[in-house]
């Protein structure tokens, strides 16, 4: 319950809307005995700020993350670590006309619907601002991850609209504003990008994640798959319309004989599986892929209602992102982290070999 | 925590394995008052029920359900409603070879590695029987959500391997073994798995579900979004390797002018959202859509290791599935039936008027 | 949610009437590699058995339980155990008059006015035959915590009605029907009871359970607090009206000198905390004690309602405990055994060097 | 798990040390529509707090709580609510001594031995400072009873060390520091306290809390009971030894017909039960009572041990309650006011007539 709230023993509960004073998380359950400090989270905090290049939001936020709890003499304590950023950039504006309407296709509709009541000053809740805390928690899981079982998790825009990536490089993608493995595209996508804004038009994107160095194990049958709680973390992000694990709806034309990973002395001879068998890792490497679809803030004007139910059109102006996709990788990342630090917890605390098994760092 | 739970206000626990004597699953959470036979659950699991067409498992189980608890002279509680079936032809036989191997792409391999132990003498809790107690679950929240809200959840075969469905007719869905409302289709799908059953080969499938009438405000932000807990209830189905909400994966390619459902005083006018704004309900109808890989269970050989760590070529004989997409349908409508009955109870919790905008039937 | 189940990691979910076809449990989250047969928890179950002497109810059931799942050629594979018995003297009677009427100071009234419908033929969910489900439960909590860590949960009645225990020796417990460490008190024990067996009248009692060899480190800040946890599980007892830890009520006349527990190389110098300090065990016994209330069902006439609101004089015939606390010490065990086995698995989940610090055995 | 949340569907997660920089907390599942402003944390906060008068520990702080989050122009939204409130009067000084001792019957001892680590400056996470935020969740839980259902929770100290209320009058209790129904009292208490300062020494206290217009219908079998959850709300408050319900504890010495509370047209003729029959609310006040050990921070010194296991003598400086129990009033209230909002919701989303049955007002 508590819809705020994500995992079960690693557990992150965020709160804050786009244009009130602050947006932070608790993140509790963390192992104590873990230097950690606010530089260790700002540097992811960083890959996903907004106004960093000219193809995202312009919104300039500083994004500085406080540690208000939970770490003593730099060290965590095993209590709640509660994370602060102030909303610097929240900008006063005239909302005027989006104040009572409806933009298509946004939370807008739904949120008032339910709630009879709806923060019209910029997405309130349902804002990708709130992402920014779901980075913060997972850069923790990230640090427990990697310290506790050398796990590594990765990102990268694997297809912007129409344009996919062909070659692959990991060190390519911090080199370029769009995460992209591949350097050659990135002149295309910039094209791309600048022509939306020029249109005020928007495109969806495909963004992928690898967790390497999983230990076999985790996942629990039937309802708390790894692939399962893969699928809520990544679906939870906004504009997610799409998850797959390993080769996703490739599956559906593949035969048995060409999907099964077959099995040598030399461990596993394809990973169609995308690491996860039976709900449980296998070892291999964990490949997720997701979908988000083309944002709905257009200047292009759109048909809708007002909150009275009478017809108008909506045209969205302010800071917007042409493409969402673009400053997902880190976001898709962190919900990545999240599942895999909680369920290394869960097996722990289930398995009585599992430490003999995965020996802590 | 425990795997083996799903939902949070309307919660199955499922218990069982392929070859014990019953499996079962207890449904807390039901409303107080409702009718309640074994037949209006029986219902659905004949719609799942192996052994009734040549194109699927051969295993033959009545499959009759019993309610042991919960319903009193016919009437639910409040209390929990435990529901119990009986194996009957688990089959003993001689596992020999299978029993120290590990079939290529099974849940065998990992879950040796995890538990140390495994149930080899059919999948365990891992086998697809086990799917039978989510729709035994999913029947009693099909009544409540019915009767409650008028919500009606169906769902049908889209793909078939290579073959994917042209026309679309509801009434045609529940006239053949594959779920297919295609009719014209139906021939090319039957010569399809023959020829599989002959090769001793398998191929993956489509399946989509459709809720209707389902009521706005569904779903909570952030992390109980609506399509993040469908997300996480469809990737939790034995072989599901990918979830689609509302146009999916191909919101990539699209624009943001395409992909935006405009509202006007008719309604939405179009569906690319699939029924879901901001992790909320609209109104509209659910859209999903799940890939299911091609069953490894094969009669061709394939590579593999036994639990010593030696290579070996594993053949799987028995009674299994070409496709077990053929069989997915009811599970897939099981499945979105528990996650909207959940979320039916969660808004009812927290919205004061929700009943008043939503009466109950 | 969901009110029928217990625990975060070791999770117990019961489910069953008193007078319906059976009983039962799943408990989820149990090690995997662990010998364990019906036997196991036949033992306890056979503690808590009615009709085992003239000083409690005279219905007879033979409580034999049945594992159904979870068990691997007796060893336990991770997966879901669920238990059941069968009711076999649930008697069929006419229930004529108290069909209709509410027994005072029983979840008659309350089941009735929260579900509009109760199961009448014996208390249905309410009755103490539930209890017998978190007995099995906890057998096999018990058998975990004794091979894992050593660690026992014994109890005893300190007190029936206004005759308390003097003297103290584990031994006497399992030697007379009452779990009454004093010898010489049994006598005057057995007197009472039956002199309120005559007045058709009945009587409170007290109850202490103990748990030894407890590692440090167990509970939570500050909602997941071990003496919180305890409180919650003894208090969901039926008839259950107090909880203490260690002093518990005296606590409230002790000087803080007095109340402390010194700590000197030997170890503590008292245990007034009952091995609880700040929700986290200190190594300490851990002494919990709670208070039940006179059990309700009186041959002697009591005023009450029935469900159309006339007044009625209501009379409990039947087969009644005239004292609930004499069979309550294994149900007491068996909550605190459910609490410690879920914070064992809890500690090791967070804590990385719990189990160097407490190596399993 | 995480053991810094309480609630299903009404939660409050709290966080924060006593000596770090500020404390907070997050409401989650709050109802949206409810007028809000700090002004109505702000009362109950100002109850709890220190300093206020020369009975209680001298410690300055304003407690002055933010909102940050889940209210829009005065009204809640129905997203997370985040409380915060600075710590002001954290006191830099030399903690010397204090620094490596575990002083006795502190949570010191325990959280070392679990975690490694330990704030040592003021209890951290174990300091009662914590339940401001307990009291600031329990101030939101209160607005929205006493306006959805007129349910009010009010306390009072009921017994300081072996002084006892004798006469009652609620309207005494905000009139001294003591939360006093008897006036006449009030004066030895402030002998007693003054007393107990002299010596360096302290005493416990019972503090009882009543809750009234509780409708019908709330708590569910069997282990979410309502009894069983306000156990574990009060159990969970610092220094708490013992909760009772109802008649509690004296139910061991009464017989079956004077615990039974009849039943008559004009309603129940007493109220033994405490207002829960089988875990579930009957209409009738809630009633339940807490003791609450005499604090350890003494200036008489004590035997222990420090963290190298010399023994050493510590003796406990600083600004601390001679009884925790005098400022207890406010933080049981809060963790009634919690269980109770949580329960309204709980019944609200499982009985399909319990708003037309208890109308929100």
């Amino acid at each position: 319950m508590s819809g705020n709230s994500f995992g079960q023993l690693f557990r992150i509960t965020t709160w804050g809307e786009s244009h009130g004073p602050s947006i932070g998380c608790v993140v509790d359950g963390c192992p104590p005995g873990m230097a950690l400090a606010a530089a260790d989270i700002q540097q992811d905090l960083d890959r996903r700020r907004p106004g960093t290049s000219r193809f995202t939001s312009q919104r300039r936020e500083a994004d500085e993350v406080e540690i208000l709890s939970g770490v003593f003499e730099g060290t965590t304590t095993g209590t709640p670590i509660s994370l602060l950023i102030h909303n610097t950039d929240q900008r006063s504006r005239d909302y005027g006309a989006i104040k009572d309407q409806f933009r298509p296709a946004h939370a807008d509709y739904t949120y008032y619907q339910k709630y009879g009541i709806r923060d019209y000053r910029g997405g309130g809740r349902a804002s990708a601002r709130e992402t920014a805390m779901r980075v913060a928690g997972g850069a923790v899981a990230r640090k427990c991850l990697l310290e506790g079982y050398g796990i590594v998790v990765r990102g990268y825009l694997a297809q912007l609209g129409p344009i996919g990536v062909e070659e692959f490089d990991w060190s390519e993608v911090s080199r370029n504003p769009f995460f992209c493995p591949d350097a050659a595209k990135v002149p295309e996508m910039e094209a791309l990008i600048e022509q939306l804004q020029r249109e005020g038009n928007s495109v969806g994107a495909r963004v992928n994640v690898v967790a390497s160095n999983v230990p076999t194990g985790l996942g629990e049958p039937v309802f708390g798959k790894l692939d399962g709680d893969i699928a809520a973390a990544l679906m939870s992000i906004n504009a997610v319309k799409g998850v797959e694990i390993g080769s996703g709806f490739a599956s559906i034309e593949q035969k048995g004989t060409e999907h099964r990973d077959e099995l040598s002395i030399e461990g596993f001879l394809s990973n169609n599986a995308g690491g996860v068998l039976g709900g449980i890792s296998s070892g291999q490497d964990i490949l997720a892929s997701i979908a988000l679809k083309p944002t709905s803030s257009l200047r292009i004007p759109g048909r809708s209602l007002d909150i009275h139910g009478n017809p108008v059109e909506v045209v969205t102006t302010g800071r917007h992102d042409p493409c969402v996709g673009i400053r997902a990788t880190p976001i898709a990342e962190a919900m990545l982290l999240l599942v895999l630090m909680d369920h290394c917890m869960r097996a722990r605390a289930q398995i009585p070999d599992f430490d003999a098994k995965h020996p802590r760092r």
